[in-house]
């Protein structure tokens, strides 16, 4: 297993669905930042389930307890380790996943790879739970960039086929971030939520669930952070976006927009203004050879249905060695896309304080 | 700098446009491996400029001298360094680019990064050039692979708007894959050829370039390769692919398809075929919870149309800090996705040989 | 900073002295494997401080709670996570330290490096108390090795000046392993444990301290096990040692002694004895060109007297800028070299784990 | 295989004793540092061989091509490759190593880990030969530090019985440093010179050869450098100097000597001089909680007896599988310890660059 991440800020997530208590150690955070702790459950709640119709009902106490790292809201420059212990789990939901792995899940991959070993309730290391102490990371993370006048904002580019408008990519308003890192739906434009909301009931209501798309920006970040070639802005950006469970996704700037354009019209031209280099477009994300120009980074990335859904499915026993069928009747979400944007923020604000 | 990739199988690359020499250092190879040389050029030499019209006129001798780690075609477990000699440079055409940053290229990013003491020649280290020590990588690393009853195969999946076929994700054809394999213009459907190079021919009329999509496929792969989380395969793979220039996006399985879909058509059903577990589908791309469940890998990437272009472009003049223009003169691919095709074989031999 | 070790078993060591809670997160750890609790307290025990008057009268509760990572004593595959909660600790002993560094301890390194902000409370993050959780884990990689046949056994090679007999390199008796592995004051002539206790006995009547020598031996493990250069036994084991608080020396084999050797003498001569090769003697610590050569591998380290002592020290006040005294009441060892020889023992496995 | 070192300044060395070329490369080195290649050279030819009775007469050409990442004597920013071509070499000499390892050599090691594959020629791999561009890139590293304000220096500290004077560890001179660093046989009491080349001679006459011990320093680094724990000076010096081949000891400030002494003795006491933080004495070697405390960083290192010597030494025939005896005919020092100098203060300065 390998569920760390980082050189310069390390991150190693702990912890299964139904076990004694899931967390995270953060090593290498600068000693003497103040953290607000406020701001970091504001961020917590946003990913916690249980707010609306498109979450789960099962609730969770995700107040993580620090246990070192931090004296007095200070950061003390040792790791800082923070435990969200388990209270409200039914393991008995899951008991006959041991034999029939959920198609979607990492059942069956977790079940050959940990020899049977795996704690498979409730997804075990692999449940979404796990996104709790990434987003707390997360947060830590994004207070520190903050005060070098770094910011990052996620929201909803679209569930099923509603679409929200997306970010300007050559200028973001700061007013938009600010409402968009406390928004628990986050949307540019506010009008998209009914049909959203829409299509995730009526996914719902057919025991159903249904995919989309999160775009996250960063801006004020400054010309020439990232390493050419493998430790590129955008390699590092995927790297940390795919340990985000169901996204399969992920493009820059234009993105695959771009494989249709000529030359002529992707290349972002250079100006000055106000004595600054800039492009008046920003096709490429605010990215050139895998290093930032000054620009506002952009990226989409494309979240998979929930796996899981509560009709009868095709699977196999894997006990028996013979085709079966499965019914999931956990508590899940039908969209999972709304809570995917803090995660996809925080992993963002992990990523780019490595490359700083 | 960091053009290093790899904790299992370490890959340097260095080198610029046009420095002495550019190479790599390979280490962490199985010694007794015998490399078969020949397949190793071949490889190369579909990378290698100068075949169509769809490439630049310019020619490389691009056949490494291999240094160390190999002794008569075996691998002798050290560190194996290959090194391509530069000959044909000509810096004269990149001369004021000093002060002009083309649009599109890294010129203006790593001008700030590096102080200004870049070698800008031909791109220097952000040269396409340097593709070439990363196609003799792959090439090693594939053979090795092939013991392993790996393969993997790319394909040219659309330029402009026109497009191939798309492997059948549950079934790939080994004759397929060998003859893609050798290809320098490779298709599934061949007869796409001529509508992908009319629309490159169009472009390059109007001095200008074109972008497309390439799609890969890994075979073979058993289940249970990947880590969780950061070290999932989509995560380690997009950090290769970014890793080559002009890569925007990547997409596994069905990628941002699935975000329109519901979770009934997006899971994959397991099944037992001839005592195996196999998915009838295939849209998760081989991979479940970060973790290879035994089907093909498949993923597509998204390239830019080629930077340069001879049209005239908006740019600055960094010496002068005014808004100024630029014609780039220099020998340039209009389009650079059947060259890309055997480097995202390349990087994507390197990222499974180090998750093995 | 980075308590971090290991690219195949990562440790991550988090916790200060006066905080929270200490612990540690192992990630990649087999799946599958059985662990004896009882095994892993017992070594805890030998490190855990109270027991007779060479170590601290302070008692600890020293018993970790394993939050992840294990399901009814069998390893998960996901990083496990262990916990030790603090509970007796007394904060006002250490008051003034903030503004007189201890002799001998990180105080003042620590205080420029995190800017004031570090909690200085017993030491912090710097504490022995941190060798709890590195125990605890390396219990648990030695337990892995022992099923692969590999014994790890330290002793106290000297207290002052009174010497241990030391290991016999060619032949490590299995019998003795297994007795210092579960002695408190491990010793392999178990006849001068009453000089050295009456060293340290002496030393704490003078309001002083002691330093020593541990040695180390790892039997059992095969042939090949190393990297050439910079990933050496030597260093990849130097570096885990040396990551022990109060450490200023390792030697392998001979080690020092070496250097006053010829060639004739210091090279050990290999012989087939019952169809495997060996050497006749292992003057090279069962290591060649970094790598084992099937023979005991075995070291040395130098253990520092305890910083902490009773006597009036001349030290800096920091706030006031000027040249202060300081006398340090807490409770301390007068000799910490029996309790390192359990902390040695389990960063070797940990080294030793990652060699593999 | 692993035969690179560091995380900030990557070192990636290739090459093997008699194959096509050994080098290096480096990457994340800073842009825009003008380099001085003659002292580059100064450093390089203090490790080269032939220069007396104490070294092999060997003669190697060992000026580095640079192939990469410098450009008119100042680094680019992209990683540096240097390149040093095999011309003089007479494989013939080690014909029947394949069959009976040296003692004391990698021979047997590396024919076990290598599945006999490896080039055994000459050491391959392990070659001292290998040293040359580690003093290469040592070089390199240095003038980058020196800009800094920090200066490394070793010396001669013993051969066999002949001791030299050790430095002054609270106040190390600037010249002694710049004597000791053109210095081809380093002493800071240069009346030691002769008896040290008598033992030497002495071992020579015998068809012996003889060990020795460095010591090392470097004086003008900041307080603060180095992490807790694994990451300390002390763990990451050591990683560097136990890559250097024959080293088998290393200790910190008074290192083992620090096992016989008390508290009361070992402690530093600190003092304000100048307005500056100081210690009294330096018995810690500069370093207290793996961190540095502004005062030199001194340690010593073990230098074991050339193993090669031309003496009839008992060995295996691994071929026959039975007892078997060798004489070593090639061209050996009698005591690498002179040339090992330069390599020990590359493989500091390798080390100190990585902690910065």
């Amino acid at each position: 297993m390998s569920s760390t991440y980082g050189d310069k800020i390390k991150i190693s997530i702990f912890g299964e669905s139904h076990g004694n208590g899931i967390g995270v150690v953060i090593d290498g955070l600068p000693a003497g930042e103040k953290i607000d702790m406020d701001k970091v459950f504001v961020q917590m709640s946003r990913r916690a389930p249980g707010k609306d119709k498109t979450a789960t009902p099962r609730k969770e106490s995700d107040l993580p307890k620090v246990l070192s790292g931090m004296l007095d809201d200070t950061l003390t420059g040792a790791p800082l380790c923070a435990v969200i212990e388990n209270t409200n789990t039914k393991s008995g939901d899951y008991s006959n996943l041991l034999s029939c792995p959920r198609p979607g899940h990492s059942d069956y991959t977790a079940f050959v790879k940990y020899n049977a070993s795996n704690d498979i309730r409730g997804g075990g290391h692999f449940s979404g739970r796990l996104t709790a102490p990434i987003v707390f990371a997360g947060a830590i993370c994004r207070q520190i960039l903050e005060k070098n006048g770094i910011k990052i904002a996620a929201h909803i580019n679209s569930i099923g086929t509603v679409k929200d408008k997306q970010f300007d990519p050559t200028n973001i308003d700061i007013k938009l971030i600010e409402r968009l890192n406390t928004s628990s739906f986050a949307l540019i434009d506010e009008s998209a939520e009914e049909d959203m909301r829409n299509q995730v009931e009526e996914a719902r209501m057919n025991l159903d669930s249904i995919g989309g798309t999160v775009e996250c920006a960063v801006t004020g970040i400054e010309v020439g952070i990232g390493e050419p070639m493998f430790d590129g802005v955008e390699g590092v950006i995927a790297k940390a976006v795919f340990g985000v469970p169901a996204i399969k996704g992920i493009e820059f700037g234009k993105g695959f927009e771009l494989s249709q354009m000529r030359g002529s019209q992707s290349n972002d031209p250079f100006r000055y203004v106000e004595g600054k280099v800039v492009t008046e477009t920003n096709n490429c994300g605010g990215i050139l050879g895998g290093i930032t120009n000054g620009m506002p980074v952009i990226f989409r990335a494309a979240v998979k249905p929930t796996p899981s859904i509560s009709q009868k499915q095709k699977t196999v026993d894997l006990q028996k060695k013979e085709n079966s069928e499965l019914e999931v009747h956990g508590r899940h979400d039908p969209c999972i896309v709304p809570r995917a944007v803090p995660v996809i923020e925080a992993v963002t604000a992990i990523a780019i304080i490595n490359l700083m």
